[in-house]
Order: C-alpha cells, then structure tokens, then sequence
C-alpha cells in the first residue's frame, strides 16, 4: 500500500495545510503501520500552494527503518528539489492523454516522456529508484476513452528507460473491473517484470471494484488516500481517492495482511475531516468497523 | 435487477413519503426501463409508517407488459393483504441471524422459516411466485460473522419448498467479495437451479466490488436502490443500498446491457434525495456520466 493522502489528498483541497500539520498527518500514517508515504510534491508552489513547503515536510517526517518517502516530481528542477530534501523515491506523472497532459502539466505526452528520460537518468544517477504513474490510464474528461494501446506504449518506454515500478491511474474515476483486468495484461506483456501500481479514484463508485480486481491481476502495490479525500479540479463535486481505511477493511476481511491498523487509520480519516472542514468520503468513520 | 428503492431505499427514512410520491416514484423508475420493482412492503403500518398505504401503492403503479412488482412479506396476513393488492410476486426475508431475527421481526429463524412453509403453500396455491431473500446472510450486529453453512442450510429448506427465487442479503454491508464467491458455490450447491439474486450495502464500500463478483458468479439478478438510500436501523449513520444508478454505470461500462437509462435513473436519484431532504450517496448524480 502506497498512502498518497499527503499529496494527492491534500492537492486539490480548498483549505491549505500547514507544513506541521501534513508532518503530523505523514507521522499518524507512519504510526498506523503504513510502510510507503507519497508526502510531498515537488511542484511551483504558487501553481498549488497546498503543496508548499515539501522541504519543511520532508525534514520533519519521522525517518524509521522501513519506511519509504515518496516525492511527486514533474520536471528536472522538482527532482533537484527532491534530491536535496531527501526523498526515498521519486514519482513521476505523465498522463497518457496529451489534452489532460498540456491543461495539467503545460507540455504534451511525450514532451513529458522526453522529460522522464532526463529525470530516470539523473535519478539513477543519484542512486534514488524513480517510477511513472500513468495518469488519465482510464479515460479523460476531454479525450474520453483512453486507448489502451497508448497506455502499452508509455509503459514499454518506461520500462525501456528503468522505471522501478509502472503505476496506471484511473485520475478521473471512469475505470470498471473488466478494464482493470484488461489493462493490467496489456502493461504486463509490454513491461514485462516491472512492478505494477493502480492507483484508483471513486468518482464513480467503482474504485475499490478497480482496487480488489487489479490485486486479484497481481499488482504489487495499491495507492489509497485516507478519509478518501483528493479530487480532480476537472469535476469539482466528486468524491477523491478510494480511502485507505475501507480499502484496509477489504483487505483484512479478504485475508490480505498489511500489518497497518485500520482503527489508527480510520481515526486519522476523522482528524483530516475536522482540520480540512468537509466530511470524509471514507465509509469506515461513520459505519464503524466489523 | 431489481429496484428495491420504493421498499428497502425509503423503509427507514425519517421523512415519510406519501403513496402518491411512491406511486411516482415507481413510475419513473418504470418509465426509465426498470423491469422489476420491489414496490411495497405489506406490514403494519405501526410498525413501520414509511411502507404505510401500501394497497394504495399497488393501485397506483403502471400496469405495462413485461413490468413485475413484488411485495416484502413476513407473514400470513402480510400474504393476504399482498395477493388482494394485487401483487405479481412475493418476497419473503429471514434473517440467518437469531438475534437479528427476533430484534427485527420478533421470531427466531426457525419460526420465520416455518412461516415461510405456509406462505409458500399458500402464494403457490394463489399462483403467485414466492422467493426467499436470507438477510444478514454475510454478518450481524449482534452475532457477528453469519456462519456460510447456516446459509446453505436455510437455501436448502427454501428450495425444498418451491422457493422461485433465492435472495443472498448484505443487510448490514459487511461482506467482501471473496466470501461472495464462497457462499454463492455454497448455496448454488444447497438449491441446484434455483435462480440466485444478491442484495448489497455499501455501508463499508464494499457493495459494488460485491455486486460484480456475485454477477461473476453466475448471479441472475442484483438489487439496488436509485439514489443508493436506504440504511439499517441498526446503523444509524451508514450509507445504504448499492445506487441503481452506480451499478448501471458499470454495468453498462463492463458490457452488460440492462435496456435502463441512466440518465434517468440518475435524475430520478437527484429527485428523490429533493423529496428527502437529504443527499443520495449515489456519486453518479454528482461525477455525472463519462
């Protein structure tokens, strides 16, 4: 389990919080067992001031044995950013559909393809493992469907220039459980032995459908969100990222172990509640655990 | 599917809808290309004032071709007032759970399932199809996890006595989609050739990984309810029902065709939370289609 609520959750919120309280926020996941954080993100902080401060963030998150800090990085100037904050890895989004790729990032695709050539080289160089997310893997707000063939390719490119690990994001929260299926053998085939990542929204109430689905495909790592909070700018009413505390649920009554505790988790869910001011999307607070 | 919104989504709402609003309720469903509705539910209307008026309901809704209403029964003088009204099928819930069993309909399992003997007898001998629908199928408040063999045991009773339909209940949303599979090899063991229909909650987010499993598994029919209203008097604060709406979506994006609008049942979800006062949890109305 890959815990994005520090960065994806936080990035889109109307309420900006503090350094101290994501370190707060990192150190209670760190504390529930949660061995993976994505904290921060190495972004122009006046393109999303949520994100501001990853230095600080960074220098404050507890350094224990087996824990790994992951920084989103878009550019050659965020992995120098990340490299001297001391991230454990870097992450790397390109969204596989150019229209949703120049609105988000300002570049097409495979202008960003181009860009991760440069930040996988220089990440190796430094000795930190960077991956790709594949983002709008699904479909996209503009472009609709994404081809799957697309998808393919960028992972072939990925795979070809060391990604340590292939990450496929539903963004916008379009994605049914025969895609999944579909998707996750395509990307399999064209990087073959590379780590495979999902990282899901319920936009449509399909994501944790997605989540058990792409386990069940063999992924390694599934991303989550606790309280369920991040959202796309492009569809401001819709609920975020599947929460970690019921994707926690499922996964213990499944008998996956994780060896995080769904109670400490699900308590942070309601704590982010009150500092963000709006109500979790997480199920777990309000029905309780089983 | 099944439209269980007009029983199960409004039975504990604290606003109580007239039959002329359930009337329209069902008509718009119907008009939307529902085939089946779970439109009333016959018991006293004391004991739960939501289902009130129940005659009047029946009197009410569309009579078109190819369209069946079923009516919530549990007990003889329930199965009168259903076969006066008018009904095209009866469902009869027992609870696999004691406990939840005598809280909710104030007999032990075993006394609902001798019930169910003489109902059974009697909608036959009216020419009425009757099925059963076992709640707390995966889990209980008060006993916690339901035994799977207990189940089995009950699905065998029911098709011993004619059953037409056999109905697995996540009343309280506990169940993931690994024990879906379980149980329904289990009781496709118990009830050869009886047709299996499956109702989940999301109270945990588990309620559409499960739905597609169980459809996965062969299920012939998934109940839902538009607006995904619909809670348990048990949990308070929990969401409800799957959303009719939700499960379309992916339904219709996994390939299966249902000849429902979603469109329409998603306006109708809008609609009903209006007359409510209260959000649905369907996300379909607020994310919009893709």
């Amino acid at each position: 389990m890959l815990e994005v609520g520090p960065r994806d959750g936080l990035q889109n919120e109307d309420r900006v919080l503090s350094p101290d309280d994501r370190i707060a926020f990192v150190t209670r996941c760190v504390d529930a067992g949660v061995r993976r954080v994505e904290a921060v993100s190495f972004v122009h902080p006046e393109r999303v001031p949520q994100m501001a401060g990853a230095e600080e963030v960074m220098a404050g998150v507890p350094r224990r044995e087996g824990v790994s800090y992951s920084g989103l990085v878009l550019n050659r100037r965020g992995l120098d950013r990340a490299l001297e904050a001391g991230v454990d890895e870097i992450n790397v989004a390109i969204p596989a559909s150019d229209t949703f790729c120049v609105r988000n990032q300002g570049c097409t695709t495979s202008e960003m393809l181009d860009a991760w050539d440069g930040i996988a080289a220089a990440a190796a160089d430094a000795g930190i493992p960077a991956g790709m997310t594949i983002a709008t893997a699904f479909g996209c707000p503009f472009e609709g469907d994404t081809p799957p063939g697309r998808v393919a390719d960028i992972a072939r490119r990925a795979a070809a220039s060391g990604a340590v690990e292939i990450a496929l994001a539903d963004t916008v929260g379009v994605g049914v459980p025969s895609e999944v299926r579909d998707l996750s053998r395509r990307v399999r085939d064209a990087a073959p032995g590379t780590p495979l990542r999902f990282h899901f929204h319920n936009t449509r109430n399909t994501g944790y459908a997605n989540a058990l689905t792409a386990l069940d495909e063999g992924a390694a790592t599934l991303d989550a969100s606790t309280g369920g909070f991040g959202g796309c700018p492009f569809a401001p009413a819709a609920t975020g990222n599947i929460a970690t505390e019921d994707l926690l649920y499922a996964l213990h009554r499944t008998g996956v172990e994780t060896g995080i505790d769904l109670v400490g988790v699900s308590e942070t869910g309601l704590w982010l509640a009150e500092l963000l001011g709006r109500p979790a999307s997480a199920l777990l607070g309000r029905a309780g655990p089983f």
